[in-house]
């Protein structure tokens, strides 16, 4: 990895090594060791800055897992992304970027990142189990699988051990499920945790937010609006328009260096 | 955080966030930003690297736990300050280096680094709750208190579960313990795992390897000599001399950059 140069960001807490243009291909193990968080530098994933060959769109996140998989996207993962390239001086306003899930759109504020991440599918009913409980969630699709639980009231939120990973119909979901709980603020307000299958519980999710912001609107009776999503990291907005929904957040370069090892 | 320059590095897996001579004095709200995995740069601790101000003395490590707390010693934390040291050109051979815990010797080689640790203490008998399980050890001070519990034969040391801290007798360790659990492989060689206190299962544990290969030492009948000690992170060596103990294993550091927020 030695003379390998790097940027380290994160979203709400969602933590990614950033590749700038002229990294080498990335291969598992590379990624894997540099996504170590003891040994490396230490992430949920790699974001490699590299060009896409599509008419009108000058970037690709080529995005990997941890893990060394890759992955097709990440909603956090895009808004960091889209941090680099402003803070780069390579991007500014609405900037669209190519991913293994089609071209995506970066909108860049002072502050804040907001990308569009097409409509989720709330489509059925299953049950989650944690600590003895059996609670009630609805099915959401956002390209993967979610499970989102509102917690009855009573029940606090920070009361839910997810340190093992919440129960589960495996009938229902044969390839495991992204279990959310949350709990609501006011009508456009909840908070939420997120268990991420293969990472177990964490700061927070892109499309975990989602998903907990389609089933808090329909629940509030309306099919278009903006939902608060306050994660263990942080806080997220989730705006829906109708014909597509927009996460928005805080998005953060904090570092620079590089690989010596 | 702006603006100041640091290094990541590890010894077996105990990481640590170097922060070369120049850095101002630290507060605690800034090494447990620096040290944040998913909001700053990650480590087990920060090393900030000043003058001592001792006769014949060069340099004294600046020791914080990730938490923001200080620290007087670590073993492995040493071995990565001498790696910075080496790296940098600022020493090389056997250097010593001022602790909070008194001055330590380290000796500098090509992929090792050593570090004299102080004879630990052998005093009394207690057991480990792991599991179900309750498993007779051997009290023993490092200057911090550990627990070494040798396997049974039969029970593999991959077989623990040591999400949950293993139950200890709080009247024996009224401020908690670092508690060791290991297998032999031979005479003079053992494998381990640690649950540190206060931060959970761990790569590795300097003072937890010397503990664990006092009583391992007393065990094969020996009060001399150097016992191999393999962590989940990597293989440690100490040595007792009669008069000392040595702690020996690689140490590396991964990058060099800056803080950019």
């Amino acid at each position: 990895m030695g003379g390998v140069r790097f940027l380290k960001g994160h979203g709400t807490g969602n933590d990614f090594v950033i590749l700038p243009e002229g990294t080498p291909e990335l291969t598992p193990e590379f990624v894997a060791a540099v996504c170590d968080r003891r040994r490396g530098i230490g992430g949920d994933g790699v974001l490699r800055v590299a060009r896409s060959s599509l008419p009108g769109v000058e970037w690709f996140m080529d995005y990997w897992n941890a893990d060394g998989s890759l992955a097709e996207m990440c909603g956090n993962g895009v808004r960091v992304f889209a941090r680099y390239l402003a803070a780069a001086g390579l991007a500014a306003g609405t900037v669209p970027i190519e991913t293994r899930a089609g071209v995506v759109r970066a909108v860049i504020g002072e502050e804040t990142i907001s990308v569009d991440m097409g409509l989720p599918k709330v489509y059925g009913d299953s049950s989650a189990r944690v600590g003895g409980l059996e609670l009630p969630g609805v099915a959401v699709d956002c390209g993967n699988p979610h499970l989102v639980c509102a917690l009855p009231a009573g029940l606090p939120l920070d009361s839910l051990d997810l340190h093992v990973p919440p129960g589960h119909d495996e009938e229902f979901y044969p390839s495991g499920v992204n279990v959310e709980f949350y709990v609501p603020v006011d009508e456009a307000h909840v908070r939420m945790r997120v268990h991420e299958r293969g990472s177990g519980e964490t700061l927070s999710c892109g499309t975990g937010a989602v998903a907990v912001a389609a089933v808090a609107l329909a629940a509030s009776g309306r099919d278009t609006g903006a939902v608060t999503v306050d994660v263990p990291g942080g806080r997220l907005t989730v705006t829906f328009d109708g014909a597509e929904c927009h996460l928005a957040g805080p998005a953060v370069i904090v570092a620079s260096g590089d690989l010596l090892q």
